[in-house]
Order: C-alpha cells, then sequence, then structure tokens
C-alpha cells in the first residue's frame, strides 16, 4: 500500500509550496491555445499544462466535465492526464464531484479511489447532498488506496448559500457539519501523528466572514482545505487570515485561469505558475 | 428540435405507466447473473435489460457510477446503451447527480444534454449541494435540446436529513427551496400547457411526514417526481398518500433490485416488471 493521501500532500505542499492547478480544457481556451474542441484537443492541452506546471505545484487538478464533454473518447484522455502525473510523480485531484449511496457511491469509489482503476488519481472531490455519512464508502476505500478525497463545503457562489449556510434543528450549520465530519473522519490519521488527515475540504477563499457566521472550526478538520478564488480578483490577505485563520498551514490554493489563460507557450505557463505562486504564498503570509 | 422532454415523459407515462427501471450493473449483480465484471459484462446485462424491460415501462435509468468503474471503456458501453436506447424508443434518465458552477456546470450540461452527445440521453439526474441556480447552465441546454433534468430535492437516506432538512434563515428548508425552485423553473412550459414541466425532482418514497413537516409544495412543482422506495420494502398505498398527496399523478416510482434480480432469464425479467408495475400502481391508487 502506498502512503496515505494527506502525509504525501503534505510533502508535496512542503515541496512545492500550496498551489494546485486546474486542467480545464474548456472551449474558449481550447481556442485560445489554437487547439480543436475535440479529444485531440484535449489529450494535448492537458499534457502540456501538466508537463510545464505539474512538477513546480503541490498538485494538479483535471476537471471531469470538461473530458465527459467528450464522452468516453474524452474520458480516455483523462485516463491518460492521471496516468502521465503518475509517472511524472505529480499528485492530481480529479474534480469529479460525485455523490451518491450505498453500492451505487461504492462504485463511484471503485472508480475514483480504488487501486488499479483508470480513473483513480490521488484524490478526488465529492459533493455531500446526500449528507457526509453517504459518502463513507469512497473514505472506506481511501483508506485502503492510500488516496484521498475533497468534500464541497463552503463555497463562493451566491447560489451555494441557501444549502451550505442553512441550519438543522440544533442550530449547526450545514457546511459546519460537514466540516465536524470531517475533523472525526481526519481524528485517527491527525492522532497517529500525520501532518494532514486524507479527508480534505473545499472552502472558498473568497466566503468573508461566513466560517465565523456559521460557527465552523475549520482548524480542527486536520485534512487540507483546497480553496479558490486566489489571485488577482480574489481574496487579499486580510480576507485570508479572517477566513482561515490557523487554518491556514493546510490550505491548498486552487487556481486555474490565471494559469491556464497564459498558455500556451511553455515559459508564460511556467511563469504565470510561478506568480499565482507567490501571490498565494503572500495571501497566506501573517497579516 | 425535439419535443420537450417533459411532454414527452407524460406520455410514455400515460403509454406505460408511471415506472422507471434502473441499470444497475453493480458487481453482485453481474455475478448473480454468471457475467463478467468488464466492460463485456456490462454490455451485456445492460442491453438485456433494455431490451426486455425498456419496451414495458415509461422510461431506464442508467446508473453512471456503475460504467465509470471500468473507466472509459465503461463509458463506451453506457454510450451504446443510450444510443440502444434511443434506437428502440426507450427514453433514458442517466443517473449521474452532477453538479458544478459556472463554465463547469456547463460542460457537464454539454455531456448530458446537448443534442450530439454520446452520454446525452433523455433526462440526467443533477445534485444541487452549490445551490440550485447553480445548476441553471443544466436547465438551459436541456431546454434548448428537448431535454430533462430531475435535481436530487428530498432523500430516505438517514444521513440525507442534515442537508435537506436544514433552514435558511426564513425558515425555509433546503428541500423545500429546491422544489420550490423547480416549480419557478417549469412555470414557463405548464402555464403553455404541458402536462408535465421538464425539470424534476427525485424525492424519496419512503420520506414519511417530511414533505409536510418541511412544508414542501409537491404538487406545486409541475415536473415528475422520480422516486425510490416503492415495492415489497417500501411504501405502502397510506404513506405514499401522505407523502405525495395531490402530486401522485407526477410520479414516476423507480425501481431496480427488484425487477433486475429476477434476471437474467427474459420471461422472469418481464414477469418481474409487471408485477413492480402493478404493486406501483396499487401504492399509488387512492387510499
Amino acid at each position: 500500500m502506498t502512503e496515505p493521501f494527506g502525509r504525501r500532500l503534505a510533502a508535496a505542499m512542503a515541496d512545492a509550496g500550496p498551489l494546485c492547478v486546474g486542467i480545464d480544457p474548456h472551449p474558449p481556451l481550447l481556442r485560445a491555445w489554437g487547439l480543436p474542441d475535440s479529444p485531440v484537443g484535449l489529450r494535448e492541452f492537458s499534457l502540456r499544462v501538466l508537463e510545464t506546471v505539474g512538477p513546480r505545484v503541490a498538485a494538479m487538478k483535471p476537471q471531469a466535465a470538461f473530458y465527459e464533454r467528450h464522452g468516453s473518447a474524452g474520458v480516455a484522455v483523462l485516463e491518460e492526464v492521471i496516468a502521465a502525473a503518475r509517472a511524472l510523480g505529480v499528485l492530481t485531484i480529479v474534480d469529479a464531484k460525485r455523490g451518491d449511496i450505498g453500492s451505487t457511491m461504492l462504485g463511484y469509489a471503485d472508480a475514483f479511489l480504488a487501486e488499479g482503476s483508470s480513473l483513480a488519481g490521488d484524490a478526488v472531490t465529492l459533493s455531500p447532498y446526500l449528507g457526509f455519512g453517504s459518502l463513507a464508502p469512497a473514505l472506506d476505500v481511501a483508506a485502503t488506496s492510500g488516496r484521498g478525497v475533497f468534500v464541497l463545503a463552503l463555497t463562493s457562489n451566491p447560489e451555494g448559500a441557501g444549502v451550505q449556510h442553512s441550519r438543522d434543528a440544533a442550530g449547526v450549520a450545514v457546511a459546519a457539519a460537514i466540516a465536524r465530519s470531517a475533523a472525526e473522519a481526519n481524528a485517527a490519521e491527525r492522532t497517529a501523528g500525520e501532518p494532514l488527515g486524507s479527508v480534505g475540504l473545499v472552502i472558498g477563499a473568497t466566503v468573508g466572514s461566513a466560517p465565523r457566521d456559521l460557527g465552523m472550526d475549520l482548524g480542527a478538520v486536520g485534512g487540507a482545505l483546497l480553496a479558490p478564488g486566489f489571485g488577482a480578483q480574489g481574496a487579499g490577505r486580510a480576507e485570508i487570515a479572517d477566513v482561515f485563520g490557523s487554518a491556514r498551514a493546510a490550505v491548498l490554493a486552487a487556481t486555474s485561469r490565471a494559469v491556464l489563460g497564459a498558455g500556451p507557450d511553455a515559459a508564460a505557463l511556467r511563469s504565470a505558475t510561478d506568480g499565482a505562486l507567490r501571490e498565494v504564498r503572500e495571501a497566506l503570509s501573517a497579516v
């Protein structure tokens, strides 16, 4: 068995810094890169991003939707990207936001987290509308295979609040309950001395005072916090401190357009990656 | 453009009755059918179920997770199943529970709802943890292509209540807000005289008094209510009346194991389908 995901991610973040770059081959970006909106274009785009950016960052995050747009042929490209990343020693978080119950959830776990599956990167994103507990089959498979999950918790899109800020009869907000469940899931690994548990959360960096308003204890989660919303139009130092507080060390900033938009030139991609990492480090530094 | 999904589904339900049978090639079922847990086994299972059961029911619901277990080769089988259903004139609801925001949500919409996509059946299931509004790109593509969506609203798995029963600051429960948004999305089609709008919900038949407790107005939704939980271990007549009330005419009962477990013999599959339909009709009849 491979080492646990949390340990591997912590090492990658210590080595390369707290940045994860998306691989998002969506149509306007393919066009801007002069590539066809086809499996061939997907492949060219993805492998170029992976090879150029991958060695400079803690993790890459291919977005499943953009591969599924091209059906099974697109999914075959995603498999190739995952295999290429493994060969390069680059961690991948497959952004698939899957969620279901029972044997169906186990099906997704087999697909994205089981040893030997062609769609299994190092971690996968999950969506908990059916409850954090419904994701248990995925957490179990991940624990066995040394992989990780990132569960959607608190996002910055305006439509998300209606679900995520709602409260149960005891007054606990949905996002806070997700964070508490993640903390419980990470407890054994943390007690065993792991720097990060293997159950991360997705937390938007631009959610402002919401974690505090909702009573979320991000410092207790114990897993990585995958956070979109850094960079030029994103959260600055004060806001980051406000959102993440003492949990800043667990933040893995997720960026995409700011880097990918600089391509396809390799030097420009590398430069944009280094620039994004500088911005992230600055935003995460003490106020 | 094809006719709107709601109209096509209403016609299929009037013709064949309010039953949707899942195509769930999960490992124990493949084993029970004497088939390998491989793309070849998936294909054999799926096409046999489709050809035998499809012509007797309103819709079939292939479960994406069980195809994704076999990576792109499995997804290619799902494409083949969708194409075969179209050739047979059988409606398909692809159970994929996708959900994301912005251009990524549009990517999923392109995959599962756009005209010409190999993964587009007649409808797809969606998960609204990021808010009902985040699904708008899918609703837009569906409206253009004459396809439909089923949004997770209120499910009967015990872990679901923590999210779905929670309430916003105005006291509106998450599941009730989803139902209200679906009603708004269906308003134009209903006003135009369509028997069903193209935006359905997933509502567990065994949720008991939850819709009433949460103030959900299922009668106002105007789209189909895809409802697992009928049959021997499921909800009886009184409970169905309690859960769905006047919205019973919009219920599309979803079943799977009760039918698929009778296979692979074709006569047994047909008999189990007919039995399931009788049970559903009985459970949906007036108390």
